[in-house]
């Protein structure tokens, strides 16, 4: 790490300085130029508060040499990770489909979509059963009956099965459950992160809505450190200006994560987009751009024309989304 | 809620959409106009699914006509709600000014800095002794050890005290704490809210980095739909493109939530900014616009020459702001 | 265009907007609901402020049914706009591969550039004359010396060129050039605009950094507004919280401006990203997104190894991007 | 200006890209640690292309130690600046209230106007003549007719004008207008800005939508390096992804441009928040902040009942807004 002092700092206040860097265990290498005094800080500089050694007067600028990052990191772990989920596998030249629907409605509703989804090329079921809803009024999900229908849509067909967790008291219900999601609104729950690192299970994190991509890594990091390696990244959207897409897909995530971290990236263009004509040609770039899974939401309406038109695809083009993305995976390897 | 259809809607499509909107108990009036049809939705619309709604192909556009809150919304309550804590009382024209240092560190510095801040005028003392921290490695407060001695400078100060929760588990440690902090990155832990409101405590609620007022909120009517009314909302900044203060204080938000709810509303300079020199221009500015009252850092290290150009003040200069604060608000009255 | 009044509304303010209104030449549909009252514009509402009318007191809400477009709109003109630039064709199923350094330096430079990227491949040259820069005292590019030096390097290989137009009163400057780039800076550059309006050349109209999709759109009717149909969008990343890429190229403008206008598409992955590393996936993935074209920055130093790693290409990858383009192209038609 | 190398950076590299830095006329003083290399640069910085050397592969980070601003840094110019526009006077204790119309409609409605503002306290005449539209549909301002009227009206109140320029070729028509002001979308025009650094004519410079503080001080420096010190700083609102108001208004941007720079700040609460309810506690807001002046919209139509909602206000409400503001002028003084 380092820290550039500002003109006019007197030796009194840089000699403070390094003193309180040293108190923290850290060594300090002090280089005086003529503009500028350079401290570069060597040790554990993972404890340091950069926020607060930026804020100080005398501080003109802060910078990690090292990415604050250690188990999430590529540097220390240069082959792609594989996470296994059942007989699927995701990363390191692995990609995952994963499809199904936004919430788990009836036993009827997530075993035919499952068998459509499965029939059409999907690798993974996805279905909500813990439902965040910005409004305490709004349909919360089927809950831990919604958890039972996955598990029978899971015998039925065989696919692993990934859904979200909202709360750590709950852990239990996911004993079965093949990937716990992390939502977006979750990213940065340190406590449920910290207690999903305790488990082995295989964790998808959602980038939050507002979150850089190291803070996504710091995330994954919290998870790590307690000893659960197997993380999925998700990028779902981030939140702009812009109001004809839900969220603004960022797909330089893709490639920049993978620069950052040997952990495989999977990409939602259904949260992202909100709309199901954007989610085709947004699946297809993510795999154009190096992702190792696509996640969709599928509907199985027939009788609700209507449905159409929103975030969720039919299976039918979900079907023709997976054949494409299947052709522009093979030449872009 | 007004639904309005897009032109080229099939009189098939439109009675579809009908029949699906009444199964949730809605009354549907229709308005067949020249260009485009437009629905009216009476009764319980704040269970449905805006977003599902926008999103369905027919539909051009969907607008709430009431608000999605109620119990936090000024239509049913027109009354400021005045929040007491011990004897100190927010909102309805009560002033709270909120200090005390980010982290609690020891006894002496805790009992040291309550001191200083009543002497200098605050009502209430603030103090971290669960601290979110975005890595895993960072110091993450006393925990329990913290809270203990916030109890301790309560006692030696008779001052009410706020601190933060980060997990619903630690609840019973906050027994004798006057005021439940929930930090912008929990703002929508829809789950620690709910827990939050089935007890009784004051909740100080702060807006997420990326959320709008509305979702703020929906969130606090997470709480009182549980039966907890004693909401504080707090504005801390959010995250825009600009770099150099840590987040954008958005002072609009003030009279914003004053118009739209009850609820008091309490500024966080110290946060938002990042930097002591603007903490006093911002906090004078938040009383000139309304605030119900102001929560800042202070620290007490006069041995620490560094601290003083980071985000905390020091006693005597939350003393000088303080004066104009009051200055301010008398004034404005 | 629907306004949505308020509850309360009194008869007599009704009255009054709807007599503003039709001052307006527009004719005023009223629908009465049991909640809320609705008006519907008819007429040329293209000229009314949506700002204002949503600001009034009255008004809960205002929609446009119609887009405020109409040249650029897909709905009066459903094929595809084809443009012309020499030999090369851009939209409706033609694509173009726009490539070359991002400032003119000599002429040497410029022609071996040219020469490089059009045996990769490239279908233009492209290159900076005019640069605008954030500080007066960088370097503003060649200027008039550039464009001559851009002809030459047109004469030399036969390729089209585009570059960048920051002041009207150059405009006889750019007689021989093939197209006219205007930055994301002067999206709103209405004088600009208006101007370029009255010529026949085509125009490749960046986003601004902050601009949302619609408002990309309007801009382009300027252009198209004075006469001159000739345009090509192009999405270079908007301005968001992140701070790994310069901007955040957002590849969901590629369907949505499809879906809502005939005119083609251009990426410009070199500045969304900012890093070399990142234009490649970038750039395949636009592609399989649909775009219509690609503009990258290539290098042509082999003297200075450091330049490898900034935005620019050099030849070599330039070629091997080119060819997953291209192959990605094939397997999504 | 430091720059620091990556880890693994080679000695042949390095020297490549002293060689480079040197042909720049920069001193280079190198600096090896044990994790890094670090490059001091001295001399004239504000050429060297930052964003260039940041995306070189061999360079983690690099930091502008000095601003890139000279002639509006407040470190080579410790007094703040006063800029005088007739009898008024702006910075360095100065207050300045504008008020005016958001156009200039007629001379009846300019004059009735101008006389109510002075006679509730304003300074300076503010009304649009040029109005910058996202449409070419929508009304353009009455242009030249525009900035006449605003001439009768100066000369019927004695106060001094100011009225936007969107185009420099109409600068003649600006001869007796007292300030000229820059709108947000053309505050990167760099062209227009250089041809107003040519006059001697005070410029109000608006912040953009999306622009940096540090972006905003840049476009200052393009007008004052051709010889026009008289640049007043306005802020307005950025564009954030909150939609109840407008835009979001970043007060703190006046103690930072206080602190970075000698010239006047004034803000325009109206365009900000974009509804006339919000528009006095902002102001109020503003000038507890330290503003040197704020710019309000205001409206003379007593039988246009409906615009008292609009962004505009009343003479009246402008009146006691202004009681207001001094008071608290008065005591934060």
């Amino acid at each position: 790490m380092i820290a550039v002092l500002k003109q006019g700092t007197t030796p009194e206040q840089t000699e403070h300085l390094i003193k309180w860097l040293k108190n923290m265990s850290l060594d300090v290498h002090m280089s005086q130029g003529k503009e500028v005094t350079i401290l570069g800080l060597v040790g554990d500089t993972s404890r340091v508060d950069i926020e607060l050694l930026k804020s100080l007067e005398i501080v003109a600028t802060v910078k990690r040499v090292s990415e604050p990052f250690k188990q999430a990191n590529r540097k220390f772990h240069p082959n792609d990770s594989v996470i296994s989920c059942g007989d699927v596998k995701i990363g390191g030249g692995n990609f995952a489909m994963i499809a199904g629907p936004c919430s788990v409605e009836s036993e009827e509703q997530i075993i035919e979509v499952a068998q459509a989804v499965k029939a059409a090329g999907a690798d993974i079921l996805r279905g909500g059963a813990f439902k965040p809803r910005t409004s305490p009024y709004a349909f919360q999900g089927l809950k831990d009956q919604g958890i039972k229908l996955l598990l029978e849509a899971k015998k039925a067909t065989g696919m692993p099965i990934i859904t979200e967790i909202m709360n750590i008291r709950t852990l239990e219900l996911f004993e079965d459950v093949d990937i716990i999601q992390v939502g977006a609104r979750n990213m940065q729950n340190f406590d449920l992160l910290q207690e999903l690192g305790k488990t082995k299970k295989p964790i998808l994190l959602k980038r939050g809505l507002a979150n850089t991509l190291q803070e996504l890594l710091m995330s994954a990091e919290y998870i790590m450190s307690e000893g659960n390696e197997n993380i999925i990244l998700c990028e779902r959207g981030i939140r702009t200006y812009e109001t004809y897409t839900r969220n603004t897909l960022d797909l330089s995530a893709i490639p920049v994560l993978h620069e950052l971290s040997h952990l495989p990236v999977v990409i939602d263009p259904s949260h992202a987009t909100g709309r199901a004509a954007l989610v085709p040609p947004m699946a297809v770039a993510a795999a154009a751009a190096g992702a190792d899974g696509i996640m969709v939401e599928i509907h199985n309406n027939p009788a609700c024309a209507m449905c159409d038109g929103a975030q969720s695809l039919t299976p039918e083009q979900f079907n023709e989304l997976n054949q494409r993305v299947q052709k522009v995976r093979e030449v872009i390897k």
